[in-house]
């Protein structure tokens, strides 16, 4: 029997799918998933995904290193915000962080009840995780957390791209495979444009962040798997 | 000043957008709007859209024609289900319909908070429609009636081409807009053939209702607008 392979546009549909014992795939291109995978490669030991703000900022009493971003820009009282870059240079090497975003810690959240696992997605190790998903059986659903609720073009792209990279999966049953590996194909050629054009990456270019743009749009830098393991994020 | 067009994948994302003064366009192609938009243009007086089904089967005490459907099948104890070609005779010609179905009553009901207009929209009104709101100053809001919740493949895909035929207008905020058009673009040229492979439209085929996909695939058919005047569906 073929498994099934299903993408949820929005963390707001995720009532609308069966979650057990299903493995999530949760993607937040700009920038939560790419900034967690970014950080677990360059050797941080764990990331404590947290809903609100206040919880988080408070962590630092707890030791963790806190990133905090709200609408594409870092908060006040946090040492971080939300940018991959930060992360390279190793100098979080064995912290633990604990990190709040606008939409990806909020899909986290909301993908735990009866899901057998929850990996994070983005660009940057997409053949690592099309790998991984090849050695598991589970069906697969992958939860963009998209912009305030609403779908988003870049995660939605890279679940069209995901599922394209898993083989031998049975997608008939779920419109939004069909759609998005269908614009995933038409514009794989030109994806940075294609992306580009993004309404979050207008938002970041706004903020002079293209830096960062680039780095979360480049495929496969990193040959790692981010699972959550209780209430962290680890390699 | 530019107007802005928007494209909600869901009634359920409603809420992520602002209705006040947009014109909202409802889109249940298989076939709530299709069928609509085809009884009005045959004659039927009104269509008033009702959520449940136990108050519209009711509504046969008042002189109305009922017409229910749940998951694609006619509901027991209506005259009618959801099929446009039952309309195309005339048969109903001056008749008052009283109608529910799966996702596009529902669609309607969530939308009337704070807009300035709901009109419907299908493929076969395509023209008449983008037509019309070239005529007004409103933003606009695309609504996709979807499946239960989900995304589906012929409302967007429709979403992505009455915005394209509607120039002069500000996209670059909404990505849906964006992808909508994009997929829309590409499959254009085998439009059919593409949203055959929908999950709905294989629903439809296990029925036996291929003439209907057929009739509800078809473009400019109508030169008509159907609109909400309080609670009915009238030309």
């Amino acid at each position: 029997m073929e498994r099934r392979i299903e993408i949820c546009l929005s963390p707001a549909l995720i009532p609308f799918y069966e979650l057990t014992n299903k493995i999530v795939v949760i993607v937040d291109i700009f920038r939560a998933t790419s900034t967690m995978i970014t950080a677990l490669a360059h050797g941080v030991k764990s990331i404590t995904p947290v809903a609100d703000l206040e919880t988080c900022r408070r962590m630092s009493d707890q030791g963790y290193i806190t990133a905090g971003e709200r609408n594409g820009k870092k908060e006040a009282g946090f040492e971080l915000g939300n940018s991959p870059l930060a992360f390279i240079e190793g100098r979080y090497k064995d912290k633990k962080v604990a990190m709040t975003t606008t939409n990806g810690t909020l899909a986290i959240e909301k993908s735990k009840p009866g899901s057998a696992e929850i990996i994070l997605g983005a660009f940057i190790n997409l053949q690592a995780t099309a790998d991984y998903l090849s050695t598991k059986q589970n069906d697969v659903i992958i939860v963009c957390a998209g912009w305030k609720g609403r779908f988003n073009l870049e995660d939605s792209v890279y679940a069209g791209a995901l599922s394209c990279r898993l083989s031998n999966h049975s997608k008939l049953h779920c419109d939004a495979v069909q759609a998005m590996e269908n614009l995933y194909e038409q514009n794989a050629h030109q994806l940075r444009d294609f992306l580009n054009q993004s309404s979050h990456a207008k938002r970041l270019q706004n903020h002079n962040i293209e830096d960062d743009i680039d780095f979360c749009l480049q495929s496969d830098v990193f040959n790692i798997i981010a699972k959550l393991k209780g209430d962290e994020l680890v390699l």
